[in-house]
């Protein structure tokens, strides 16, 4: 114990002592450190807290005796999160702040003094748009965890629960209307130059919208289009989609789908925490792919140093989630860390202009999604819990099943299918070789099948790494076909 | 209730009619009644989720059978007030969006668009810092609300709770610091003109806080001052201090008073909400002298302005909240609300810059404190609860006592001193004459001594009237000696 208490300590001098003003990613990392030690610090001391309050459950994959644990501990990473994000604003806006080199003689105060006085008046030398963009950020992050909250406080209703992260990324979406509002994207290049006619068509689609927006505009006084009526397409410059209001619905949705797709790829200890910090690890690969690269636009530069700024303490504060909640657990994560973590994804996404390769990171819950699609809108059945089955005897996990008691065509064949392809695994009845039951249609148990039976730990371990090739693929993807698709690259031309 | 329903419609309608972008004033009366309508659904269809999680108390000065209540219904109000002004954000800053007149025809449309366009790169047109500010505003609050939620479930200790607001107005005075950072106050003219040598004392004092500023720039490498060095003093001007890291000292200490002195003057029905309701209609008052009056500098009308925008929302939300709380309560308000309520106020004070404004409506308040002090701080008896005493047998109201045994001269000469300007009630042992017992010191206790004894509703309706009375004279004070006092009203002269 006092050992790591000396670790800990050195850890506060060392974060301490590597906080740059004027370096962002040092001082990033220094939050980082400092996230870590806060919340790994406060969850063994919350632990009594949270239960006492009714805050805990039982975990159903580990031997008898099964004692309870301490529920939505993530409450604490997320709140410790936020307060790093504070400390955070003057450290990023250091360089704007007049004072950075106030420290080395007076005659440069007395003018740093002036410059900061006179800046008042004009709000020149300040970017104000981009503080308003880090602040939207942190509320948006700051009602996810509120709504989370009460979501592990008062157990809300599935379909209710499932737009919470909507009403929390309002700020975001409100914010991105008033200060920034670029709703145009960029449309693949072979689109107008491989179909006959592209260049019509993208035409057509953008009157289409543009009608649409006017409707909105007609109906509620707001206006959601950026681009110019005169804009004019040109063949040396990438062609741009103006979605206007459909961009709103697009971010909403993507700010749904990012929270929730976390929040199934659960049930083994560590993996909602995992996966996260998995995520982060690539959104920061693909950061510095664009930071240490000489050449980058400035705009480019600046989303990815948005999203570093974002990414790195929150690796930090999930490391020391992490760090309670691998197997075997001590504390569970709750509903709170899932949308906490899927909506720094958003944001990063959203604000940094990079939702499409959001997406692609995102590849393995959209499959875990997906894949899940016949079992949660009732192709097949679908049992309260899907998490794989805890076996006593020899303290492995193994595929959890579905039982059938009738069966579609369709249905069936669906199953069919996907047990030739290897997606499933099908149960039969001896006698009358019927379909009985199948394995449940999560990448949990899909991995199971493939790998199983294994143990807990290596199972989380198995399903990290295997997001984590998936995702160093897709960054390599992304900048390799992506610029053949797109016509260019913005790791070396600039959009904006 | 279809009767209550038919009032709700017609004034959702009511409200939605009133929704006029370009005209803050009306909208924002449509958002409080709107505010007003979500919290009064809201609460009783909330209570029992409240009591299921423990969230409940017993009402001491009820007859029996007593029943328990929903405790910390606050949460509501202040949920629903985050997320009102989430969506005033569009109308606020309608103004300078390029779409209010987009309505009337096509080509407007377009010139809009190509307006707002251009408007996206140089930032001319968009006031970002007061977005900046009112971001901060609200992640203050939402802040508040979080931590005063985590003292509604956890029951943190009385010494860490007195600090939480001062943790939760960090990102209001970060963003105070990297946005706005104002650090010099007016001194009043009667000091540097009645003191002999006024300004050279005022020059020194300046002289010994710009040394302090100087050390902390020296160790943190921020600077605190926004007074150019070679500002110089005229005689037409109001004399300015600039008292740099102090005044963030200042804010924090407001921000810590505000909540608190609402969080302690309460224990009947009603008066938390009761006496922040009466608070916001002071400070409505103070600002529409602004809103109306002709020739207020921009300055000071956009000040109060930004007052009313958080003050008018909050007080639907509260008359909700009041309807359920006041005699005889069907739920208790919790620290949260109290913290909310004491920030918003501390915010508007802060960012309308008129804090001194804010402490002298605070009276009520800062009598209660300071009254209390002598038990707050141990020099007599402080029982554990010091709400007055219900007595069963005529249903009123009668000051409650703290119990003396042994008596220091300096105690009791106080005591002696309150009990002949008929501060407090004494009562004496009839043989031996000694002091054995003293009304509690609290103003609803001193109303009582005074008035009583009173029904638990009449009491809060006197302690409101009496609020209000000394608020409005507040005002007349602050615009009639505040001008003598500090050689101009800036009714009339913008200090900005």
């Amino acid at each position: 114990m006092s050992m790591s208490r000396v670790i800990k300590g050195s850890l506060v001098v060392l974060a301490i002592s590597i906080i740059a003003p004027n370096k962002p990613l040092q001082t990033l990392l220094a939050f980082s450190i400092l996230g870590y030690l806060i919340t790994v610090s406060l969850i063994p001391k919350l632990m009594a807290s949270f239960m006492k309050i009714g805050l805990k459950g039982k975990d159903l994959s580990k031997p008898p005796p099964v004692t309870e644990i301490a529920e939505s501990m993530g409450i604490v990473s997320s709140v410790t999160y936020l307060f790093l994000m504070f400390g955070l604003i003057p450290f990023i806006f250091f360089k704007y702040l007049v004072t950075f080199t106030a420290l080395s003689n007076d005659s440069v105060i007395s003018d740093n003094y002036t410059d900061q006085y006179s800046s008042l008046s004009n709000n020149k030398l300040f970017p104000h748009n981009k503080l308003s963009e880090y602040l939207s950020a942190v509320l948006c992050l700051q009602s996810t965890v509120l709504l989370g909250l009460f979501d592990d406080l008062f157990d809300i209703r599935w379909r209710h629960k499932f737009f919470l992260p909507a009403v929390a990324s309002l700020p975001l979406l409100i914010v991105y209307y008033v200060d920034f509002s670029v709703t145009s994207i960029v449309v693949p290049k072979f689109v107008t130059d491989l179909l006959p006619g592209g260049d019509l068509l993208l035409e057509l689609l953008n009157q289409v919208i543009r009608l649409g927006n006017h409707l909105v505009t007609k109906i509620t006084g707001l206006s959601f289009s950026t681009l110019p009526n005169d804009y004019e397409y040109s063949h040396d410059q990438p062609k741009l989609l103006d979605l206007g209001i459909f961009y709103y619905v697009y971010m909403s949705a993507i700010s749904i789908f990012s929270p929730n797709s976390i929040n199934i790829l659960a049930g083994i200890n560590g993996l909602e925490v995992g996966q996260s910090i998995i995520l982060g690890i690539i959104f920061l690969i693909n950061d510095f792919c664009y930071l240490l690269s000489p050449g980058v636009p400035q705009a480019a530069h600046d989303s990815h140093l948005f999203s570093a700024i974002f990414i790195i303490p929150f690796i930090g504060v999930s490391i020391a989630l992490f760090q309670f909640n691998f197997f075997p657990a001590r504390v569970f994560v709750g509903d709170t860390y899932c949308y906490f973590s899927g909506m720094v994804f958003a944001i990063v996404g959203i604000l940094g202009h990079f939702s499409k390769t959001l997406l692609i990171f995102l590849l393995p819950q959209i499959i875990n999604f997906v894949y899940s699609v016949p079992q949660i809108f009732g192709l097949v059945p679908c049992p309260r819990h899907r998490l794989p089955k805890f076996n006593l005897s020899d303290g492995l996990m193994y595929p959890s099943f579905g039982q059938l008691k009738k069966l579609t065509p369709v249905s069936k064949a669906m199953l069919l299918v996907l047990e030739k392809f290897k997606l499933i695994k099908l149960t039969r009845d001896e006698k009358t070789n019927q379909i009985v039951a199948f394995s449940n249609m999560t990448i949990i148990n899909l991995t199971l099948v493939w790998f199983g039976p294994l143990r807990e730990d290596h199972l989380c371990v198995l399903i990290m790494t295997l997001q984590l090739l998936i995702g160093v693929s897709m960054i390599v993807v992304r900048h390799t076909v992506g610029p053949w698709l797109f016509g260019f690259d913005n790791l070396t031309w600039g959009v904006k």
